[in-house]
């Protein structure tokens, strides 16, 4: 096979078959074809698209580059829950304390943050002595034991993967559908889960911008899960406002916790849903059921109290948690009520006040980010504090507030 | 500016400015950009196309990235001619003696070999002794001499063009309309002729496969033309059969050395018309008159007197010319009338026999290649030899007839 009859034939919007897409993309892994081919290749894809059969076979090959995680010696069900990425989306440390304490396994391998979206182990990293990379066997001993853990993504699963993520990051190639459900799918299933929960956020701050491309998201990725006889749910929620009212690392986990403890708004609202959808598929009852269990879980304390263990036993001293003291309040020059907050430039923002990373070798201030004193729908009079910035260095930073705030 | 920026702009198919395009090239030439990010430009430029604006002014960045050739210290006008490929296009060495010899100049830079189209520069490498590597001063001293020189491309000239064809040629990034145009007609800007005419050819052994490909190719590069005030006329000519009956290096050379030496047939034709127009837009002239000019400049022996005067002021010894001496003939294993011959089957044929490289390292047999003993039309008895292989190998090649010959 000749990789560039390979790459002229999908730029001419032909059907791969399954022989080249793994000569293509196993050759690439080998080295054997070089990064600027591959580019050429990943950008005819993002244009010309994949069939569903041709994406199938991308996730089997993904699949298949590396190790698959053997979860059946821990009993019950395993379900795991991902997002495509938000700003202020601390969902699953949410999520995994309600739905493990529920009885149902979450097993949850998590990235760092990219672009200007977080990542879950970038945020438990902000809390002193988390370890965040477990070996196989902690990971499994620790699902044993608490029902719930998070481990960074090893090595081993889906290298391929790992290796065109990195490339469609410096390409311009992130924004290809096919090649979003494979990423997501192919470490989704190689990660062991029976059941699969997917939180498409769609909005300006998020990959999808708009609903019909959720929609295809969303089609293409339940199909996939069909297909490898994984059950997989795809919820499509708003993020043209940032979730909740924390954005920051540290920042988020507080957010996390006072939820935990019993804070109520859209952000618990959101999360008890998504708990619901995952204690429904997982013991196959309704969904009003699972909602029960799930808002009785997190009432009743019990899913503070699973967080607690489970942050103690990933090594974490859950009060090291600690936010700068160097604060910037953005007031209000017009009174009136919220209409819009720009979740991308917060999102911006956040990282530019060193929550992110521009590049990708950047260190993280896990300390820094915003928090918004009003949120949508909220009166506003001039002088109130709009959101707050937590900050590194001392000088006062320029914004035009009508960027992030829209106040009508 | 991004580079990821301008990719995904072009990817959303959008329009570049002039100031992204000469970013993105530009930091290529220099190295700031990486070959996986301008293939995955390339990629997007291909399948999203370029508008008119963006092509004009890729083609003066290219011109920008190197030197231009004057050429006003030489009298009289100077008229430049170019094909895209072909198999068996031996054209530039009839068309140059010829229109040379009616007093127009004609500075020709050449190239090598492509994929499984035959270059100018290494055919005349199959005369002993003859140079193809002209420093500025020789070439100029050659026109102002005999009216007619062929060098290879200076290192100088369109540096930028140079990276990106390499690249282009091994990322499937070769078949886009506006690259090709840029690709050309920055070359023949820079290099200082007054007059260009461009030899499209347009068929299953060319680029252009279809005729509506070649009419897109020739609007743009006419345009492209106009827009620099060099007049450029675009000949489209049929390349599903081969031109001529010789393809390979000497071979060609000898079936050039024919024609000026008076053999007639279609190759003769074709090259009359284009020496014609050539001389039609060089002297403000009708064709007709243009034409009659270019046929007595071929029937008086002046074309072939200038011809060897060429030869030898490149010092080549016309006299070394020389075919491998190991033939093979293949013979028609029925009768009829011959329908078609297959020119991409016969310039794959003739490329594996040594006449081309496969990678661009490979080294060329000057001696090997393939005559067509029968040509369109002709009557076929079973047995007569259909074409003749010259080899450097004595193994018999065995070869399925119809792939190459349509016998009816």
């Amino acid at each position: 096979m000749n990789i560039v009859d390979i790459i002229n034939k999908k730029r001419e919007k032909e059907e791969l078959t399954r022989e080249e897409i793994a000569y293509a993309f196993n050759s690439y892994l080998d080295g054997s074809i070089k990064d600027y081919q591959m580019s050429a290749l990943l950008m005819a894809i993002c244009i010309n698209g994949m069939t569903d059969r041709e994406t199938f076979d991308l996730v089997d090959i993904f699949i298949k580059s590396g190790d698959i995680l053997d979860l059946s010696m821990i009993p019950g069900v395993k379900v795991d829950k991902h997002s495509t990425g938000g700003i202020g989306d601390k969902i699953t440390l949410i999520i995994g304390p309600i739905v493990s304490s529920c009885g149902v396994i979450v097993p949850k391998m998590s990235g760092r943050g990219l672009g200007y979206t977080g990542g879950t182990i970038d945020k438990l990293e902000s809390i002193k002595g988390f370890k965040t990379s477990l070996t196989e066997e902690e990971f499994i001993q620790e699902l044993k034991d608490i029902g719930f853990a998070v481990t960074s993504q090893t090595s081993n699963l889906c290298p391929l993967d790992k290796v065109i993520y990195a490339l469609r990051d410096v390409t311009g190639t992130t924004a290809s559908i096919p090649l979003i459900a494979a990423s997501i799918m192919s470490k989704k299933i190689a990660g062991g889960a029976d059941k699969i929960l997917i939180d498409i956020k769609c909005g300006n701050g998020a990959m999808m911008k708009t609903m019909d491309e959720a929609l295809k998201l969303k089609n293409i990725m339940e199909k996939v899960g069909k297909f490898y006889n994984r059950e997989t749910i795809c919820e499509i929620t708003d993020m043209n406002i940032p979730l909740g009212s924390n954005i920051g690392n540290a920042l988020e986990v507080i957010e996390a916790i006072d939820v935990l403890k019993g804070k109520r708004g859209k952000l618990t609202d959101l999360a008890l849903k998504i708990s619901a959808e995952m204690i429904k598929i997982s013991k196959n009852i309704t969904y009003d059921m699972a909602l029960q269990e799930a808002s009785t879980a997190l009432q009743s304390g019990k899913a503070y109290q699973k967080f607690l263990d489970f942050v103690k036993c990933q090594g974490g001293d859950i009060n090291s948690l600690q936010v700068s003291d160097i604060k910037q309040e953005i007031k209000a020059n017009k009174a009136g009520t919220v209409k819009n907050i720009n979740a991308l430039n917060i999102g911006k923002l956040s990282c530019h006040l060193g929550a992110g990373r521009i590049n990708k070798e950047d260190k993280i201030d896990y300390g820094v980010g915003v928090v918004l004193n009003k949120i949508i729908d909220d009166k506003v009079e001039i002088g109130d504090t709009l959101f707050t910035l937590y900050k590194n260095k001392t000088e006062p930073i320029e914004l035009i507030i009508d960027d992030y705030y829209e106040i009508n």
